[in-house]
């Protein structure tokens, strides 16, 4: 048991109150941040996203922090440490914390389908409307409050905390995996902690124990030297958007698997104890998953559940697709190229480097027709799978339990956070995945949002989870 | 022989030698009918659209024309006739001309390639650059600066005129055929003179005798009810790019052939003796057609020649695609819909109307893994193919070996214009299409142009044209 927690029992309880008492201020925190219009992904915002570091290293210098912002080949990282007049008694020797966290959001597309602008936070309905209020600045900051409440109560932190929070994970945390490399040392820690995830539901939170990985291609096909009357035309030559659509579409055979040779390979095998785990668990696929979205149809690979699908199975999908006119009504043309954003999702074991070859190799097997490939990989992740049996994992199931009044449901997620495996990978970490989200809280999408109850509740278990694992982390 | 051309043998002449005089102002009328966004196909231009209408209304009136704009169920129609007192002597008794044109234009997108801006026409090399420049507001411009040398040197025509130009040329003539029915007394003339068509070179004029049909879709494929995050849902429902792809990817078989039911049971087969005539032209692929668009391969059904596959085979091609992210960089995404621009160009005996049933039936032929069908149908028009051995030709021969110096080239077309087969049906009304454009004018593409001796050329065309079918047609 950690000194500081024998000597003053009460301190995280007066954490958990000073959140609660000043909840309008972190609110208030959370809109200024959200304002910032962080899009990684798109070049015309590289300066807000330079803004959104300096807000994250403003407001972590305000907790006490010493902190660092990071160039990088892309986006800024922002590396924030505690001093030792931070720490309170014994904390120097409780298990060092590095939590990781990114303040860069989505793109806001398609802006016309959102109710209030995306950089506008508007509350209403007891939740923040704005690109980023889930995913993942409303989870970053329930990490940073937690921290202000333990020191503004106390003056003093119970464990050592790293903090690394970066702006490139939208689009595929490409300089991420360098900079852990180069700055290994001083990420030294014993768990990474992660606020990026989903609950289970409203009322029940999850520890998350396997990502699936990430590879994202943007693939063109480029052919004639210009967009061609296509009565002129047509019939005489290969049309990328014909050609694209034909090769594209093979990506899949009629039992909804992917045709890439080798592409299921090395996928894990799920074990008939997990699947059994997974079928107890309270998991309806209309009502919890497909309804909400408008979708009446299961569809995927033939032989698995809907959670299976999620959480055992790689995936491919067409996230975007252009060429050509793709205005109102006809223009009778041949566009000179046309492009794909092609994604896949990689279930555990599987290798991103591996497959982003074999689907090089799988789109050069095709006949272009004389079209030539523009291929762009945006980002490799490979999946990651935690232990769901540790003390760390022990420790975040009893700060859950005092924070939500209900146990923890351990599962896995469809979705990717590339650092995940370079912690694992580079600096021998495991991470606990503990995420406030919904699936409905539109991340990605119009109108995301983020409930100010799971914000709260989020706030509270990370200062709850500090003193847990001071004590037996 | 016509009274007038007896009487006053020099008159055509003299037209000429008008048009040669005046071409800086035919280039000027010609450029401000160009800064007119008569974009037909985009409800955002429609004001501009009118514009055109009242733009080619007012010149037919300064001509001497009777004119009425006719307002459809989509763009207003010009309808101009020619007054008695504007009738040289005979000119009465000669063959009633109804030529054809249209004001409108195709989109200028995509704008940023354009070297300068669409609508503001510029003078260079020779040539007038401008979104309309040679399709078809120059070629318009052709005949009406021939009626307008005619009387303006003469005060009179040689035959009675019936001018006819549209606004929805270029999104299908949906409510052309329509007023046609409904206009049939009005219309009624001899022979149908349309300039919307290419030369076989910069120094040789066609006379087209065939035309392919044209149908147009816009088909999305809608799934879930907004955009979804591709980690929690990638793989357990059917995300409407990927099925869009998987789907339309079918269109074509390994041998290039169209895939639809019954696609090919109506096309007229090609004589040997046509083919062996088309064989004699002057054509070399990779010189004439695909060398000048950058493109090495020819590509198409297998069994026919390039030549074979634009002027006697049906084509079908993807004119656009959109759906989900389309911008720079990586966007996550599952997107709720996806569509694409689906084409048809149609050979000698298919019906239009039966294709496009064919079409729709064999799009519901497969698994859309949930998601529905939205189908738009922008516009049918049969293929065409009309007498190549007629006074009307030989009347037009001449005028072309008098205008050109050389003798015309009688070819097909693989491109459409919707109207003649209505020209045909409801009027019982051969066209002589008589173009002066060339397939590196850039129509439908960024740059379009049209080079100044080729004005010129066309509007001495048109000019002896009248005067040859007084005498003769």
């Amino acid at each position: 048991m950690n000194p500081l927690t024998k000597q003053v029992p009460n301190v995280p309880k007066n954490a958990v109150k000073y959140l609660n008492n000043h909840q309008s201020e972190a609110v208030d925190r959370l809109q200024q941040f959200l304002t910032i219009q962080s899009v990684s992904t798109d070049p015309a915002f590289s300066q807000e996203v330079r803004r959104g570091a300096k807000w994250v290293a403003r407001e972590l210098n305000k907790i006490g922090m010493e902190v660092t912002v990071y160039d990088t080949a892309g986006h800024p990282v922002v590396l924030a440490k505690t001093p030792n007049q931070l720490l309170a008694p014994g904390a120097a020797e409780a298990p060092h914390v590095l939590f990781y966290g990114h303040y860069d959001v989505q793109p806001p597309d398609p802006i016309d389908l959102w109710t209030t602008p995306p950089f506008l936070p508007e509350v209403r309905d007891g939740a923040i409307y704005a690109r980023g209020a889930s995913d993942d600045k409303g989870q970053v900051c329930c990490f940073l409050e937690a921290l202000r409440a333990w020191t503004q109560n106390n003056g003093k932190l119970p464990v050592p905390v790293t903090v690394l929070i970066e702006g490139e994970e939208e689009c595929g945390s490409v300089n991420l995996q360098p900079f852990i490399k180069k700055h290994k040392e001083n990420l030294a820690a014993d768990i990474v902690v992660i606020s990026d995830t989903s609950m289970w539901d409203d009322q029940t939170v999850t520890i998350t124990y396997g990502l699936r990985g990430l590879l994202y291609f943007d693939v063109q096909l480029h052919g004639p030297s210009r967009d061609l009357h296509s009565g002129v035309y047509g019939g005489v030559l290969a049309n990328p958007a014909t050609m694209i659509t034909r090769i594209i579409g093979k990506l899949f055979d009629s039992e909804n698997r992917i045709t890439i040779p080798g592409f299921y390979d090395d996928v894990a095998t799920l074990s008939d104890q997990e699947a059994a785990q997974w079928e107890a668990l309270d998991f309806d696929e209309h009502k919890d998953c497909l309804g909400p979205i408008g979708v009446d149809t299961p569809f995927g690979e033939e032989g698995y559940s809907t959670l299976q699908r999620r959480w055992a199975r790689p995936s491919c999908d067409i996230n975007g697709i252009y060429g050509g006119y793709m205005g109102e009504g006809a223009k009778t043309v041949i566009p000179s190229f046309a492009g794909a954003k092609v994604s896949f999702r990689l279930a555990l074991n599987q290798n991103a480097n591996k497959i982003a070859k074999a689907f090089e190799g799988w789109l050069h097997l095709h006949d272009t027709g004389g079209c030539e490939w523009k291929i762009t990989n945006h980002g490799a992740a490979d999946p990651v799978g935690v232990s769901s049996d540790s003390p760390f994992v022990a420790a975040a199931q009893r700060a859950i339990k005092q924070s939500s009044g209900k146990a923890a449901v351990l599962a896995k997620e469809g979705a990717t956070i590339p650092v995940v495996a370079d912690f694992k990978n580079v600096l021998g970490l495991d991470s606990l995945l503990i995420g406030f989200g919904l699936n409905s809280d539109c991340i990605h999408s119009p109108d995301e949002h983020f409930a100010l109850d799971r914000f709260n509740l989020g706030c509270r278990t990370h200062a709850l989870l500090l003193s847990e694992l001071a004590k037996g982390g």
